[in-house]
Order: structure tokens, then sequence, then C-alpha cells
């Protein structure tokens, strides 16, 4: 039976995700941006991301920034690299590093790139390699869990080689950062960026980067924007406490929520397992659907899985998405060049058994549109 | 008696605001970013936000940016000015005028400023003699209400000359939006900026600029960041109707609710009556207080008043900030370069009788801390 249309969906989507009810009731309050009450929350909020991150204070900062998790990447850039005299090499295989490569150029940073198909993983003599020949980098950004396909990248190989060639590591962690292992401090990560509304559960409305303190005082003056400014966002908030302008209160009062829940939930390792084993769910019901996977089984994630279109002309994905969401389930749309692909996320407030229900209205679906696959092997 | 610690305080600040609890419930949801039960949300605040602003959808178009109300400005500003040949003057008399010329100069581009005392509101004539004088300058920004100090600036009269001149007029509106009277086409005003937590009474999250099509037609390839770029926010949502990036879903879904509000309240004239009533009550109120305004009584606006210190060593502005706090009401410092004020805003979901509250637990505050005042002329 088709969901009620007052009922919400559930989102299978790399973020905004489905929050926790807990979550958004902390958002039925309105406190003043610079008053105690929400300034105490605020360090909270500090204080227990560098718990999560497991960084040592005196080593490491962490700086929130208003707008969304991009904006995050782009103030990290661009007070990382210096005017005068730096130079970045990103890494790419998807969108999101691709990303970073156009944010240098719109600012005007001299800019290499490091090109890999969409479906494999970024390789570290690759880098160790370019760094070797070319002097004037003297900056490194990749992203780790590539949402472009949901591929995983090399972040602790390529950080030991970039800090064996003394250059700076940037990653970009929005979709990985709280369910999955992230050795800031020993992988050589000086500045690492995500956002409020990924894996530790939060609504959109700001982004966090967790930045060595050398690194960050190294920054001043860099940054090519006034509101995106790290390093002056930092100054303001250990001076008062205070964010420089307007803070998204609201989103800071559910993230603050989402970080208890995540720690009541056992931290990192046990979302980690919870989003495996919706993954897990998910890909075992898929291949028996028929579904192929995008990606090798060795280079996959657990926090988004790219799919195939079946080779059946009775397939239309936007009819296959409308279908699915007069069921309750939101998929998401393929983000890569040269494959018709969907993906299906299985991260937020969800569970093995919303996957199954997923997975039920898929069948459902195919089923009406009349298209028929027969099963495929089970990934290992 | 002092409030319940476990009762929020009422915000007499400038944004973020005390908001109702219908825009606030309106948080508990979550909807996919690129999913049409959002878009709609989205394509309906854009249209209202057209009506709100009283311009006709075939010459103007509104852009919704992440991020805080500055960000909104630095976009603007960013969009706005060509990388070759553009110039910016800036009028300023207070810190967000200044802030504007300090976004210019972060981007490296060519600007001047036109500098007034704080507490004196911008001279039309001195716009047009720099305009005359200066081929050079190609854009003028301004602050409407310069929340610094309370101040209404001249923008219809700056407008018309600023259009004589054949310039480009980029305001920033953003606490004055929604509640006063801003004619954006007749005035010639070809960039707005405002922010959702201002006087449409939404939670913070994300700004938006109300610009001339033909102005953001023009603007394509001028932003100096990759995240705030107008032109191409407004492309994707033209092709598919979605945010570049991420959107702050909750906090559209809260603007959402705040606008509907708006319009049952009455609209621009019935929310600027009722935030002038307050204003009103508040200025009687701290006239027989004792206090003394910072500005001349013709330059005052009705969003946020500025009260000089009283001459009186007892009184200290933290006793007096948190005795208020412990009483229920958050007011806000002073931020003018020379002159001890606080601030008292009257905007938000709050009425006279708030105010009167307020003035209520001011006189209880004064008398703790020993500050006797003689009562002042009530203003006109």
């Amino acid at each position: 039976m088709p969901r009620e249309s007052w009922k919400d969906k559930i989102l299978f989507t790399p973020g905004p995700l489905t929050t926790s009810p807990a979550v958004k009731t902390a958002m039925l309050r309105d406190l003043g941006a610079r008053d105690a009450d929400f300034l105490k929350i605020v360090l909270d909020v500090k204080k227990r991301l560098l718990d999560l991150a497991e960084v040592d204070g005196d080593k490491y900062t962490v700086v929130l920034m208003q707008g969304c998790g991009s904006m995050g990447v782009e103030a990290a850039v661009g007070c990382a690299v210096p005017k005068k005299g730096g130079k970045l090499l990103v890494a790419i295989n998807g969108a999101y590093g691709k990303r970073i490569s156009d944010m240098a150029r719109v600012m005007n940073m001299p800019v290499e790139t490091l090109d890999y198909p969409e479906n494999a993983p970024v390789k570290p003599e690759d880098v160790g390699e370019r760094l070797k020949n070319d002097d004037g980098i003297t900056h490194v950004a990749m992203v780790h869990c590539e949402t472009a396909s949901g591929i995983f990248n090399p972040v602790k190989e390529v950080g030991k080689i970039v800090s064996k060639r003394k250059r700076v590591f940037i990653v970009d962690a929005m979709s990985s950062f709280g369910a999955a292992e992230i050795k800031i401090d020993k992988w050589d990560i000086r500045w690492l960026v995500s956002s409020a509304n990924k894996c530790v559960e939060g609504v959109p409305g700001f982004s966090f980067v967790i930045v060595e303190n050398k690194a960050l005082a190294a920054s001043a003056g860099n940054a090519r924007s006034l509101c995106l400014d790290l390093h002056a966002q930092n100054e303001d908030m250990r001076r008062n406490g205070q964010f420089r302008y307007t803070p998204p209160v609201h989103a800071v009062l559910a993230f603050h929520r989402a970080l208890l829940e995540l720690e009541a939930e056992g931290g990192v390792e046990a979302r980690m397992k919870r989003y495996r084993r919706n993954c897990r769910t998910l890909r075992e019901g898929m291949a028996e659907l028929g579904f192929e996977e995008y990606l090798a089984p060795d280079d996959h994630g657990w926090i988004i899985t790219s799919f195939r279109y079946p080779r059946n002309t009775a397939f239309s994905f936007d009819n296959f998405y409308n279908l699915l969401r007069d069921d309750g389930f939101v998929i998401y749309p393929g983000k890569v060049d040269n494959a018709d692909l969907f993906r299906v996320g299985n991260v937020g407030r969800i569970a093995p058994s919303d996957v199954s229900c997923l997975i039920d209205a898929m069948r459902r679906s195919l089923a009406k549109m009349g298209v028929a696959m027969a099963p495929g092997k089970i990934p290992e």
C-alpha cells in the first residue's frame, strides 16, 4: 500500500539525512547568538568534536563555519594555501574532488590535478611521484569518501607520503567523519573538513574544520573571502566564545544533541558498524533483485552505493524514483559522468529493517514497471 | 522573582530573534534536498518573497544563499562588481557598512568609501558629488538600517542619484526588509540583500538576494568564490529547482512558515506597525527610567535602539546584562566606536507587553545596582 502522503519519507540520500526526533526537537528554542546559554553549547560541541576526532586540544582546534559543507571546504583551501608561493595538488576521482579544484581556480590559486576514473581509488604512489617532480606544490587535497560514487580513498597512505614530502594535507571527510576510522594526527592530516548533516546525523547549516593549531596560526591573512576566513572566525571564538557573524543557532542545537546520540550509540565504532550492516543489507538485497554495482567489491565503502541502471528498456529512473517516493522512500540520482547510475545512501537515523523495507518497495516498483531481472551474485 | 532557568529568555537582539512556536515546529521534518516535497516549498518561498518585495517576477529574481547574512552581502558584492573595470563606493556610518568595504578589500576589489560619524545618516548629495567626480566608480553599496546604531539611511534618495549617474545600487537591507517600506524597483535598487532570521522572523541559516534579472545575467563569471556565486546558484535553480550545494532544509521550512505568518499578520505594513509600537513602548519606558538615546530623534528607526550608559559610577553593563538575563531578558551590547552604548532590539515574535516587562526588569536591575537616574524627556 502506498505510504500516507502526510508521513515524511525515509531518506536514502547522502545528506541531509533522516535525523532522530530528539535532534529535531532540540531546535525548538531561540537562544541569543551572543548569550552564555548558547556559547556554553558551542563550547561543548567543540570539545566533543575534538574528542570524537581523537585529537589533542593542544595540537588541534575545531572551527565551525556557517553555510553548507562546500563552504567549509572552500574556507579550508582558501585559508590553508598562502597567496604567495602556494600551489595546490588535488587528487580527483569524482565530482567532489573536482569541486575542490574548481574552488582553487575561482580563487585564482595555482592548482594541479591528478585525475582518476570515477571508479578507481587514488593511488598514493602517484601522489608521491607528483610531489617528487614538482617542488612548487605546497598542499595536497583529497576527498576521503567520494560521495559521487561511494568510493573510499586511501587517506592514511596518501597522508604518510604527503608528510614525508613535507607538504600540507587537506582532507574533505564530509561523508565519512563520524562513521569511519580517521587518525587525523597519525595520518598527518592538517586540515579536515566535515559537515553537520552527515554521519554525526545533525541537520544542515554549518561545516566544521579540524585543523592543526600551527597550520591555523600560519593561515592568518590567507583567506580570499571575508566570511570564509577560518583564522578570523577562530580568533573571535578564542576572544569571546562567539561566532564572528550570525551563527545557525538551531542547527548547532541539533548538532549538539546529535553528538550526544552518537556517543550514546557507542561512538564512531558503533555507528560505523550500524552503517556497515545497513550497507550489507542493501547490497545483498539489491543483488537479489538483480542490480549491478558500479564499484569493484574491494573499493566499496559503507556510506552510499552506486548501482547501474538495469539493461532493460522498461526501466526508467524517473519512474522508479517516483514509485519509490510514493511508497515513502527517497533515493538519489547518480553523479558520475560516463555511466547511468543511481545511488542509495544508508546513513542517518535508519536501520537494516528500514533498508529491507526499501528493498521490498523496489521489488514492487520493478514489478509495476515490468522490469524483470535475474538475481545476481551476492557481494562478499 | 527571577525567571525559571528552564524557560528560554526573550531576545531583545537584532537577530537571531525570538520566533513563533509554529516557525520552530516547522523544522520537525527531514526532507530530501533534491526531492519534490522540498523543491515545492523552495519555489513557494521564492514566489512569496517576490510578492513581499512587490517586484515583478519578469524583472527581478530572488536567489537564496546558504550561510549567514554577511555571506549574502559578500556574494552580492562579489557577483555585482566585474573583475575588470569594476569599482565600488561604500557609504559607511557603522560596522555593517564598514564590513562591506572590508569584503571588497579581501576580494581585491577597488573600493572607495564615504565615511560618516556613526550617528549621522548618509547624505545623498555626497554620493552624487563622489559619482560626479569619479568616473571609475561602477557600483554603490549602502546599508539601509545600520544595525550597529539603529540608524536608517536614505535609500530612496541615494537610489535616485545612483540611477541618475548610471551606476548600480546594492543595498544591505538585512534588518529592514519585511518591516520597512522599500520600493526596490522604483528606488532603482539592483541588488538587495536580507536574511532569514531578521524581520521575516525565521531562523538563521541562509540569506536571500533580490536582484534585477539583467544585473544577475550580467554577473556571470564575476564571483570571486565558487560557493558564493549567486549567478551559478540561480542557474542550477532555474534548471532543476534545486540548490547547487546542500541547502539548509530546516531553516527553509521555518522561513516558509514565517512568510505565511507575516502575511497573516497583514504584511510589511502591519509588521512595521507592531515594531513601531514595540519601539515606542521601549523608548518611552527607557526615557522614564532616565536613559538617553544615542541618535537624534529624527534619525531613529524602529528595529533596534542604542542607549548611552548612565553617567553613574554604580552602573556596569555586564552587571546590568546579567541581572536582566536572570530575569529572562537578553539585550545586546553596543557596536559603535566612540561611545559607551548598549542596544535593545524590538523585532521578532515580541509585543509591546513584552517590552513593558523588559522595562520593569530594567527598573528592578537598576535598583539592585543602586543606579538612580532622573526621568528624561519622552521622545517624540
